[in-house]
């Protein structure tokens, strides 16, 4: 039933542990849903709840400790994670604290991610209570031990994530059949979502996307229900899932005809996703890939901040290709590259590719979008 | 663009100020998708992505503050919301926090939500450091005041949920020609997934079942590659969505033939919610709904804790069918039944139906599940 076998989530353990010895870190303290299947393999759409709070404890030494409530028990169980603690969730007054109390009492040092990204899922009261009775423990911050374990990815991640660019590379290879001038763009949303799922995608948590005339003015938004209309450029850009890894890409086609505008704003944006591809080596840093996208812009960027992410068990992840993020490119990350610029005033395009990063380089696990932008007759 | 006209969110802005003042409190600081959805109409799936945190500020008097990612400005000017601060995100070092302690130093007493079924999404270095420059602020805990405030919906809201259970009503109408024997379960998930989205939801964030000889052995696991085998139940329990809101409801289907513990469990369970539809009125408690139905299931429960649940632009929300939960029901809340029970040692069986309650008693918003478990032939 888990997504993987024992011993990835093995190793994944043995990886913390190491930087948690080095960095005297007692135990790991995990309540989001992406920290808690990353190390217990424990997938479940349940997160959509609410209501109940979840937790794992990954000590220093020994094995991983679910707190988690008694409806989660059975699935618990199939997964590699063998001491499982649970309560009837909810409760009156104690979710889970007493339990978590118990387990946490024994460290000296408990590391939680604190920092960037990062949120507590749980409530803060409980969480206060969780400290009165622990004042011996000190909690610390373990953003930067759980961003540098899980930047890196395994061979199965990877082959997780080449999986579902494969899945959203067939369905972006259906646009012809599936847009045509008049459809509706939530129509246009809702087919491509089938399509994803048709091809293989087991969820599509992110499905965001825009259609105006030779660019759009954003690119987070839900579809309305405005037609498709010759000239404009439909963007859309979607995390589907599958064993609970993403892709994260898009594709823009031209409906009809395509402006000479929107046509070089694609080329440009082709042509930054060229130059971070070539940037993107073992050894250099973000802000240097940032760089080389950056200056293919110039300095049209679209304000969105950064030019590419990390990409896995969440839809982003650290790194950031942004300048301030100096993060030393490995082997084994996998990383979207996503360069945006304006066209005009009111309009932009973006692109979006996904990569593996090999000693060679970059490897695409997204089919390369086209050099030119594609037009749909 | 946004889901409801700005009437509703200035509605909704009344009756939470009218609370605000009972309770002293001065603003509510709000940081998750659906506190944020429910007072802006902010709607994004970009909330997936766990790099930026969103902020939104509910002042007692006046209107509401967002503070948010420059990457959500086009959107969020869609909504009614007009005072919108941004900052280019991700940040190096100050991620909205000095925008927003320019907000929250005004006031005296600052709600955000700490209770039951709460999270901080924002990373809890800044909500400290947030604080340390907010010395004369008292951050207390506006669990019970959101909670009383989502708790009963409006017009709009029942209409948006009802619109959302009759498009699963129409999807599990098709569950004959949908599913099979020998079917693997996974793809009766996608099928149905599939079927959903046909119908009309424009997302399925929630989608879980099970298929197992006379019964199944967890509620909340995503499906195996299992076939569909004769004797078997299956059951499909959907958080579908459309315009923000969730239907939460489930059906169950005996492939090809069912045993007589499969079949009378289903009666109990079916029973079991008639029960709970009689004794929800307003006025009751929902302990007192809970006494009613768990008194028809007798004392096999599963341990699930609670026997249904608030529904709305969360898939759970408050308040809980359990023992300890004495909320008064009022008319506009909407609520599940969700009665489970055991079947022998290693398996269990679970119904859902959605209602609204009435001044008369509950209106169902889904189509009533048949009285006898249906065969799929």
């Amino acid at each position: 039933m888990p997504d993987f076998p024992s011993s990835e989530y093995a190793a994944r353990l043995l990886r913390a542990q190491a930087m948690m010895h080095a960095q005297q870190i007692d135990a790991l303290f995990l309540t989001t849903e992406a920290d808690i299947r990353y190390f217990s393999g424990f997938r479940t759409a349940f997160w959509q709840s609410p209501t109940r709070p979840w937790f794992l404890i990954v000590p220093r030494d020994g094995e991983p400790i679910a707190v988690i409530p008694e409806i989660g028990a059975a699935l618990m169980r199939e997964t590699w994670v063998a001491d499982i603690r649970t309560w009837s969730a909810p409760h009156p007054d104690d979710d889970g604290v007493t339990l978590l109390a118990n387990v946490l009492r024994g460290y000296a040092s408990v590391g939680m991610p604190m920092g960037r990204a990062s949120a507590l899922r749980m409530p803060m009261l409980d969480f206060v209570r969780l400290r009165v009775g622990l004042e011996s423990v000190d909690f610390v911050d373990a953003t930067p031990l759980l961003r540098a374990l899980r930047m890196v990815k395994s061979p199965a991640e990877i082959e997780a994530v080449s999986a579902i660019c494969a899945i959203g590379s067939r369905a972006f290879a259906r646009a012809g059949d599936l847009f045509s001038e008049g459809m509706a763009l939530n129509a246009a949303f809702r087919d491509f979502r089938i399509a994803l799922l048709e091809e293989g995608a087991e969820e599509v948590p992110y499905l965001v996307g825009a259609a105006g005339q030779g660019g759009y003015a954003d690119v987070i938004s839900p579809p309305t229900e405005a037609p498709l209309r010759a000239g404009d450029v439909l963007m859309l850009d979607t995390g589907a899932s599958r064993h609970g890894y993403f892709c994260d890409f898009d594709r823009n086609f031209a409906i009809g005809h395509a402006d000479e505008a929107a046509k070089a704003a694609y080329r440009t944006l082709w042509n930054a996703t060229e130059a971070g591809l070539a940037a993107a080596r073992p050894g250099r840093t973000c802000a240097q890939v940032f760089s080389a996208m950056a200056k293919v812009i110039g300095d049209t960027s679209g304000g969105i901040g950064r030019l590419g992410h990390g990409l896995g068990t969440e839809l982003t992840e650290e790194p950031s290709l942004i300048g301030f993020d100096h993060t030393v490119l490995e082997v084994g990350m996998v990383l979207t590259l996503e360069p945006s610029m304006a066209i005009g005033a009111d309009r932009m395009m973006v692109h979006e590719e996904n990569f593996v990063l090999t000693e060679n380089g970059p490897h695409l696990l997204t089919t390369r979008a086209a050099p030119e932008l594609p037009v749909i007759p």
